[in-house]
């Protein structure tokens, strides 16, 4: 079973949301069986690559008062902290995270995405240094086991991985989702946003007992050799 | 676009089936979008772990005499060659390859799978070594790229990854697979056996054209904490 997350480094959401969703996994049966894919979603991909404080941000992008967008904040803060998630409510910044997705692509190919996802969220909300800074994300890329220079590489490198990076924005877009976090189970069911644990349970649940794939349309003859358990390409005898 | 092929090993029809399907991917269109994932399938879970002779082993298993399995190794050898395949049609010998799929799904989560495959399928095709010698196995996944310690530990530890090659194995069972090759895109179209390139490249049109996701299945309420282009969480104004 499959289950693709749609999310962006800069949503907390997507951070609250995907502690709820491991905090179902963790208690789901068949939990050995899930594969879990991170697929790149940028909350706003005209964003400066310059890192700017977030709360002045904010308030500026959805005419809020600096006040209204520090209580915002803390409101999300109270979230995440509830969730066990430690999060910095002040002194954060945001920047472009095109290339947050592309390096995230990039660990995937080498089996440490989920890896790196981790340490990208915790990176964003938790911690005094910027995610932003410059040579941090290399910084990052090593704290999540992957080669620091073939990091470097791929983000010195702007078109590497970036056609992932849209595919998965158009395949979103494609499935109707506007907003993230966004699951999607074996291309089949559908969660929005940092639903319940008990939401996440009974999505995994619903995909399971569903999982029988549908029949297969066959392409090409029946005839093509083949081995079986009459063995592979047998003499006429 | 994802597509699974169900293999084995020591299937003949498997590496021939693998290079032609290869030769149609490299001439399509979209090939950087598509994921190719080995999932495994034994021919044969009884077979013995300990190497043996591989003519005398079809001989006995199918009835045939030692020329009639030697011709049929000669013409899936022919086949093999025609592919640019290097293929030694003597002194191969077989034995239980369920190791090599535990091995496979340890590489998958390296991101090493494909190279792991390409080296296994080499390995047991065209190697005057055997693939079954004792150590051989950790040699090759050094060669695909792996750690050796840790590739030792997952072949010293029966049951690791086991249980992913049996779900592997009842997958295919439930989606009608009775040998392989079995090749299954985005799990809506299935290809049998070593088809010709044609058939594969027409299988990739088919299932690229037709990969607008069906629409999901929502699963909890539309009112979840979500990230969208009007921000997170807003204060009310």
């Amino acid at each position: 079973m499959r289950v693709e997350v749609w999310g962006d480094i800069n949503c907390p959401w997507c951070y609250i949301g995907k502690a709820r969703f491991e905090q179902a996994l963790a208690g789901f049966e068949h939990r050995a069986d899930v594969e879990v894919v991170h697929r790149s979603f940028e909350l706003d991909p005209r964003a400066s690559r310059a890192a700017r404080p977030l709360i002045p941000l904010l308030a500026a992008k959805y005419g809020l008062s600096l006040e209204q967008a520090e209580a915002a904040e803390a409101r999300i803060a109270e979230n995440a902290r509830g969730e066990g998630l430690p999060y910095l409510s002040e002194g954060r910044d945001a920047a472009n995270s095109f290339d947050m997705h592309r390096l995230l692509h990039f660990a995937k190919d080498q089996g440490r995405q989920a890896e790196l996802l981790d340490v990208l969220y915790r990176a964003n909300f938790a911690d005094e240094r910027s995610a932003f800074a410059a040579g941090r994300l290399v910084e990052l890329a090593v704290e999540a086991g992957l080669d620091g220079e073939a990091a470097a590489a791929v983000l010195a490198d702007p078109e590497a991985y970036a056609d992932a990076v849209r595919e998965d924005e158009a395949t979103a877009s494609a499935m109707g989702a506007t907003g993230v976090p966004f699951f999607v189970l074996d291309r089949r069911l559908g969660v929005s946003g940092a639903q319940p644990v008990e939401t996440f349970a009974r999505a995994l649940e619903q995909a399971w007992e569903s999982r029988l794939p549908a029949p297969l349309i066959p392409v090409g003859g029946g005839d093509a050799e083949a081995c079986g358990p009459d063995g592979c390409e047998l003499p006429q005898q």
